[in-house]
């Protein structure tokens, strides 16, 4: 019997938008993910590339606003959207904030509780659904992973801290230095106990760690609204600087931080991915 | 002073997508639709596709959903998504109908009250929208036509009756022969009276008319949930042989009714449209 659930299945660019459920071990809880199955895999396993979404998203917003799929049906890549955090009436939760639990899993691991039994994204992420999908679906262990503001931090981190598991990273304006603002200092307090437990979780503090020099490509509007206090792309350069990490930098001339700007560079981001998949 | 008002402007594929306001003297009422400009009006005026929306939906949709922008700047040609309906708290409703009022204005001139003030999508669609937009914004005279269900139906019917208007015209899952399925009689009955009086409003019956044999380009999903009920192709398709007009009506195998059908085959219509408008 499949460890997965179809929820529903779309036909679209000659291939397939599926949504599944399954158990989470790792959240404790029931999760939901969407993955576009190429045209290529009717024919055989096909590499996969990650998107990890931003505060609020769920699993449904990067497949129906990105315009990914079609990039994704000409390059034989499947796309793989998880949630953004657990879900479901026994996870904890603050339902007045949107940066703070459900839709703000932030890609880390709770060690405080109340959050600690459900909140663990990062080997969700990492661990469990690959694995899953792996197993599942006619997908192979070739790995990319991108993401977009929250989840252009978690694409960051999860390719920085395990090297060997992704043949390329990106992000679209991701949140550079999670201990050094906002969104990132009230989670990793409420979740981890604190701002500096925080650091194993910070791009710009695992550049100076990383044991495999994978380009860091990041695409960001100069006119992001979260750019100045949350983004802050420039403390992630110094770093990359200061320890001869490759990072790729490009900054957009007026684009903000909408699904618009991703739809306008995600076909550049697709075919980089594609380039060191099937590399 | 401009006729329009700017609401809001967001940059995407290096060109602008802006949501515009004015007062419209068709439908009595302030009226919303939106604009993708390409990078080549930056430069001069470029041609226009309109897209006309279905059911339910505003101007918002198709701009989100679709991924066009990406085809359209390749191609320089300028998108249009006007509202389905007139709006307002003066606009009279079925607030429990999604498929009668708001929403829902069919692309036709009402002719009985409440809805003859302000429901006359037709004169807005053909004459009042197209005149604004050449007047106002960097756009010429050069227009070709889309839509989707309800407006693959108004794109299909703006074409027939107005001769040497439109390059060319394409529909996604259009409602054929709104006279013989139910959206269309229940419009017809509360809008202009009667079924019958619906007929010039029936592509299917209009191409006995037609003018000009401007080629319909269809695509039509065969998993569409509407196909047998409300859309009735085969009903374009006999009227076509019958009278010679020119059709080309895909159907495109295990598709559905949804913008993930539009995301996947809009470049084609794009590609389509701008060979006519640039030609």
């Amino acid at each position: 019997m499949s460890a997965l659930t179809e929820i529903e299945r779309v036909k679209m660019c000659e291939g397939w938008l599926v949504t599944y459920e399954h158990m989470s071990a790792s959240n404790h809880c029931t999760m939901r993910f969407s993955v576009f199955l190429p045209p290529q895999a009717e024919h055989g396993k096909v590499p996969a590339l990650y998107f990890l979404s931003g505060l609020t998203c769920t699993d449904e917003n990067f497949m129906v606003k990105a315009g990914a799929q079609v990039h994704a049906a000409e390059h034989g890549v499947a796309l793989i959207a998880p949630d953004t955090s657990p879900r479901g009436d026994e996870v904890p939760d603050d339902p007045d904030a949107y940066d703070y639990g459900k839709g703000a899993g932030f890609y880390v691991n709770a060690t405080e509780e109340p959050m600690a039994t459900h909140y663990h994204m990062y080997d969700y992420v990492v661990d469990e659904l690959p694995a899953l999908i792996e197993s599942e679906l006619p997908i192979r262990d070739a790995r990319s992973v991108t993401g977009h503001s929250m989840g252009g931090h978690g694409a960051l981190i999860v390719a920085l801290k395990n090297p060997g598991k992704y043949r390329s990273v990106s992000a679209f304006a991701p949140i550079c230095a999670p201990t050094q603002c906002p969104w990132g200092e009230k989670i990793f307090n409420g979740y981890l106990g604190s701002v500096e437990a925080g650091a194993e979780y910070d791009a710009t503090r695992l550049v100076s760690q990383a044991q495999e020099k994978l380009t860091l490509l990041i695409d960001q509007g100069d006119d992001d609204e979260f750019l100045i206090e949350q983004l802050k792309p420039q403390l992630l350069e110094a770093a990359c600087q200061e320890h001869d990490h490759p990072l790729e930098l490009r900054m957009r001339s007026g684009y903000d931080h909408s699904y618009f700007f991703i739809q306008t560079f995600i076909g550049e981001h697709i075919a980089h991915h594609a380039k060191a998949l099937k590399g």
